[in-house]
This record gives C-alpha cells, structure tokens and sequence, in this order.
C-alpha cells in the first residue's frame, strides 16, 4: 500500500524509470508515513499508435 | 478531462484506432460539453493468450 | 469486446452519460465494425480531491 | 460480469493461465451466482523492469 | 503477486466478496505456485449508472 | 503525461494526498524531464472490504 501505476511514452530509459521509483517511494514514505515495502510501482509504456489527444493519435502527429 | 481507455484484441490498424480517436473524440465533445485537447485517449492492445471468457483462453478457442 | 473505461471529474448528469454510451458505442460500431452487445463502457467518476494537475489537487484549486 | 484483470511479472505458461482462467471462472461462479459467460479474465504481464517494490525496480534486484 | 481486480456491479454482500477472495487466492497459489501473502485482491464497484452495454446503460434498462 | 495512479486504503487526508501530489509532481519533473503540467496524478480510495491479501478481506482483519 499504496499501489501506483505510471503510463506514460515509451522511450523512458531503465535509469529514469529506478530514479523515479526511488523519489516517488521516498515521497510516499514522507507524506503517507509508510515503510517502502509497502509500496508497489507499474509502469504501463504507452505506444504513440495507442495514444489520442485533440482527436488525432500520437503517431500521426509525429508523421507530420 | 475525461480520461479514455479502450482495450481491445490485437489487430485493429493505425487507421481503425485514429478513425476511433476522432469519432469518440467527437463524442464527448457533444455530450460532455468540452473541447478536443481535453479528451484524452489510450489503448490497450489485448492478446488472444491474455483473453478469457466463459471459463477459457481465447487463444485455445481460436485452436479448435 | 471492446471495454472501454471513461474516467471523467463528477457532475456529469445520467443524461449525459447516457447519451455519450450511445454515440460512443456508434463510434465503436462504425470503426471496428462489431456489434453493439460487444461494446462494454464504464465510468469512472473523479472527486475533485482526487484529480492533480500542475501539482495541486482540482479540490485546492476550486478554494482559490 | 465481472470483469477481473490479472497483473503477473511475465514468464507464465499459456497452461498456467488456462488454468487459472477455469478455476478462477469457477470460483466466481460458485461465490457469485454468475454463469461463466459472464467471466471476463484480463491478463496483464508485468516486465521486471516496470516493476517496482521497496524503492528499486524489480530488473536491478534480478541483476545483483 | 499478482495483483487480481474484480470489478462487479454493486450489491456483493461482504460474505460473497470474502469467499471469493478465499477461492481465487486459492486458484492463484494453484496455477502459479505462489505464497498466500503474494496474492492481492481489489473489487471495484460499479454503480448501474456507470455501467453501459450494447449502447445503454443499466440504470435506463433497469427503468424498463 | 505521465498518468499516474494511486490506490490507497481509504483515510488519507486532503492535505496528505496535496503533499503527495507535489512531491510526485516533482519527482517526474527530474525524471523525466516533463513540464508540472503534464503530470495528471489519479487516487482511488481502496474500502477495507474492497482489499484482499493473503486470502482475507481487510475488513474481517480489522474486526479480529
């Protein structure tokens, strides 16, 4: 507790996904008061074909 | 606003899902009343070994 | 097939809902070509104290 | 009804899952009073690098 | 591991909702020979207003 | 982007969840290089007859 799941591009490099883990763990600990083994992390990478906005999918966008 | 997630099998094209985004896109607008940046749209792709219903995989069903 | 998840702030009317559960499924109808008994909506509805954006809950937000 | 989503770290069997998908569609039919049509089973696989506990991303654990 | 979630239209009574955690927590050590105290169970309830299929929503079928 | 999700058991306070809110804002800034204003961040409260573990519901826990 508490589970997070972060979706977001695809393209994040292992190294910014373990610093990521570390700050938003050690923020959970601060502003929740819980031990670090209590929380779980997902990440959900998100393909520019799987992502819209204003209509138009991502990987359309990047084509032009 | 608001946050759309669509999970379907696998194999729909690029060209179905942005068809897809543009329409539902569409949609919220005239029902909800805000505009086209704020709609916001993900898909999930599905494989047919990561699908069950009435007790089986898809994937087996598909080998029958 | 396909089940689709609307995650949108609270206050929208069952009207609304109700209308965009119709067009939505049209949508779904006309892009990926399946029948409407195929097209699963949910919705999820977002309390104001729930929402951050900008690094700030909408619930701050509305106070100022 | 329901609709239940299985989030695993990747390297199950497509038998494990078959399995699983029969007796978790049996339990909820037996707990629920549901026929097995309306069991719809979701697998998500997690990869170790999208998987965090403790502070640390699961594919820098399996490294040391 | 893994983490189940259960999403089910309102009404379980906590008796149903705990023996299906006992059933499917049961399924999952089966299949995928994991401890007990891996096995993490959500139910998430939906309201017949947020639930929609074949382009209605219960709430307006049950009206019927 | 990112999206992020958070399921927490129910009882966290308006300002607890607000100082979440910006430490995790913060820490996907340095991570990942993002403007604060592509950060979305989601709770879900979790009820203790919503959350299983070890094959029982929180809320018999509790009541023991």
């Amino acid at each position: 507790m508490p589970f997070i799941t972060v979706k977001v591009l695809e393209g994040k490099t292992p190294e910014q996904k373990r610093e990521l883990v570390q700050r938003m763990t050690a923020a959970v600990q601060e502003s929740f008061d819980v031990d670090a083994d209590k929380v779980f992390i997902f990440f959900e990478d998100l393909k520019p074909g799987d992502y819209g906005k204003q209509g138009e999918l991502q990987s359309f966008k990047e084509e032009k």
